[in-house]
């Protein structure tokens, strides 16, 4: 990485819980905050941005994402999961290969740059191709290997080494922008066995796990009809769980579960319009969050939501509390925003690099433009007009690891309209094939 | 009005359960569709407008709005109706004047018109200000004076007097756009009296009424104490309801009051985000639906959403309907389509001027650019595109009664800026007086 500095002068930082009411400086040396105050003067550096009349926030981190599946937006909607799974995607899902797997990953990488996430976590098949697209569009991920065996050993064995080959390969690659997980697709489609043995791989390599649990009430029947447990019982009856642990969806959750995830200080994924959209339920979030379990943020794949908008979700997911529990007090839009950002790097393992905007940590950066017609007047309530007022087009600035990703607007890394082209051609392709 | 001809080349028609998958051209003279077909040859027009690569559908519709309080975007959150109301929006409105209620009204007119929305229903104070802002910004609306009298007789008479003048002063203004409605707040609010003399003006001048009804639980409880009746039931025994009443929220429906509501053909306008935010409850719409009920959608106020971005709100309510009932086939986004067209059009008795694009029809227009990185690619059902993955930002042009509002997102009749600057200092100055 060659030598940079980015001074952005005038820009209100909003910190999840933390905000100072008066515009502040803040000069970005490499892939570092360096310095944050009331004044920096300094005016040998390779670029200004003004953001005046402009939000800084820590880029938002999205912990649950299949990011490649962005190719089969609005492919099949109004279904149950089992439907939509069984029918529509995994047909389709048969023909993909790496180039399709990359090309979904690129048309998604723009749609997180444009609407404000610098980093995600991805489950999904030809992850070295995801890893590809990552790298060359700048932004941040955690990238894990959606393993399955339905019991069959054989399998087992292959999908373990290709996990295991996607950490040798890619971890830590691309500046340190990308690290790698254990994916083990489920507790209803990965057996016993693997899981333990991703138990076991996690804990001598220092690896995080990444995992669906509990999305549907049919799992928990499924799962507690076969092994009697439900299905975080059966989890840490196996000793799988850990803070190591993200699990995503975590919909339909007994007392003593939530109880077992405080315990082991298990990580939650929430993914509140995938749990709509398929009809699967409402986590009880506010009860998570009064146990001090620590609730992070996601869009699910976009085929299943259909956009990969964080800003969105974390509305989504803040009226959805409300309205579930008939609290109009939980889950405020400062819970919301932490969710967004800081829980999402504590999930993911990354509080020391990225979540906040502080000197030391990582410069994942964006700016939102106020001065917009959905956000007007501003309140001087910041991260309301954030997560109830603005979306994903509000991002007018987006950067990830010191490097500009988006400028008022306009993307640096990634060919827009190249990428647009060569999706629908690869969706296209992919329809025939079936 | 000075003749207008506009020609709309190669644009995608979607229609609420209608779609021609061929693009076409639509010819607009004045105000009006006058001819829609796949080849369109006539050069001799003022403007023509290339759809390549858009989507074009009818202007939205949004049944129950406060336009003025978009001032008060932000101003309190996390509360519930009563603190929220209380303690927090009627001590800011104790202070305003017809002056704010303009500028709040432009505010909310250029947030509508970026979005889509051509149509809206709004109930408020100082109308005739709002109706100036409606003048000036060229979109269509119905509005209402919102009439409360808490059973104090002159109150009473003052306050439908001022309906009345709102009726005279401003139906039919502005090239017809604007219609004048009733608008007797609420059941709580309103005396049996107000609720029954407003019956009759409207019987005898053919005015249609717009209501709050069924917002929170506290108001079945405290219509139900009052009158041994819940709130349908009882406006139903003093002979209020009928086809022209549009009741926004109807969150609390007993089975006896949706039998009423399909007997009366009362119409509902549905405020998803807005019954989240404030945890009033869950509308019980697709069950409205499955009863031939004509149900539309609306933002309600800015301050309790908070934003009109009527493309998110139907994505919410399509989203709430599926996982309240865990049917995930439930509303579709077909369905929900046609509660933001031709079921808002119906409700507000504008079923032969606007909510599908027809030869006949007002031309009230928008163009959806799908070249956009939340919508490629670009899936064979475009309802699902458009109630799913967009956001109200993806909307590129509004064209309103024959009238360009917008073009490739620039504002015609309004400036925006200018407005932002006043709608900022008129809030600094309502807060002020506090």
């Amino acid at each position: 990485m060659e030598n940079n500095t980015i001074l952005i002068k005038n820009a209100l930082i909003l910190n999840p819980n933390n905000f100072i009411n008066k515009p502040q400086d803040i000069l970005i040396k490499n892939d570092l905050i360096s310095e944050i105050s009331d004044e920096i003067t300094d005016e040998n550096v390779d670029k200004i941005i003004d953001a005046t009349e402009k939000i800084l926030l820590p880029g938002l981190v999205n912990t649950h994402t299949h990011l490649s599946m962005t190719l089969f937006r609005g492919l099949a909607d109004d279904l149950s999961l089992d439907e939509w799974l069984n029918d529509n995607i995994w047909p389709v899902e048969a023909n993909l290969n790496g180039y399709y797997c990359y090309i979904g990953a690129l048309l998604g990488a723009v749609e997180l740059i444009k609407s404000g996430t610098t980093t995600f976590s991805d489950m999904y098949f030809y992850m070295e191709d995801v890893a590809k697209a990552i790298e060359e569009s700048g932004i941040r991920a955690v990238l894990s290997y959606g393993m399955i065996d339905f019991g069959d050993e054989e399998k087992r064995k292959a999908e373990i080494e290709e996990n295991l080959q996607l950490y040798k390969n890619c971890h830590n690659t691309a500046d340190g922008r990308i690290k790698v997980f254990f994916g083990p697709h489920s507790p209803y489609t990965a057996s016993e066995e693997l899981l333990k043995e991703v138990r076991k791989l996690a804990d001598e390599n220092n690896i995080g796990i990444h995992i669906h649990v509990s999305e549907t009430q049919k799992e928990i029947n499924d799962v507690s009809s076969e092994k009697g447990l439900r299905p975080f019982e059966y989890l840490d009856s196996i000793g799988f769980l850990g803070p190591d642990v993200v699990c995503a969806h975590s919909v339909w959750l007994s007392d003593n579960e939530i109880e077992i995830i405080k315990e082991k200080d298990v990580k939650i994924s929430h993914n509140p319009c995938s749990n709509m959209k398929l009809a699967s339920g409402i986590a009880p979030v506010s009860k998570l969050l009064e146990n001090d379990i620590c609730v992070a943020i996601g869009t699910d794949g976009a085929s299943s939501n259909n956009n990969l908008d964080l800003i969105e979700e974390l509305k989504t997911a803040s009226l959805l509390q409300k309205v579930a529990t008939l609290d109009p007090k939980v889950l405020t839009s400062d819970e919301s925003l932490a969710m967004g950002t800081i829980n999402g790097a504590r999930a993911l393992g990354l509080e020391d690099e990225i979540g906040t905007v502080e000197v030391g940590k990582k410069a994942d950066l964006i700016l939102i433009d106020t001065n917009s017609a959905n956000m007007v007047p501003d309140s001087s309530n910041l991260s309301s007009n954030i997560i109830y007022s603005a979306n994903g087009s509000n991002v007018d600035t987006t950067i990830c690891n010191g490097q500009i990703l988006m400028e008022n607007r306009k993307l640096t890394t990634l060919d827009e309209q190249d990428i647009y082209k060569k999706a629908r051609e690869a969706l296209d392709e992919l329809k025939k094939a079936i």
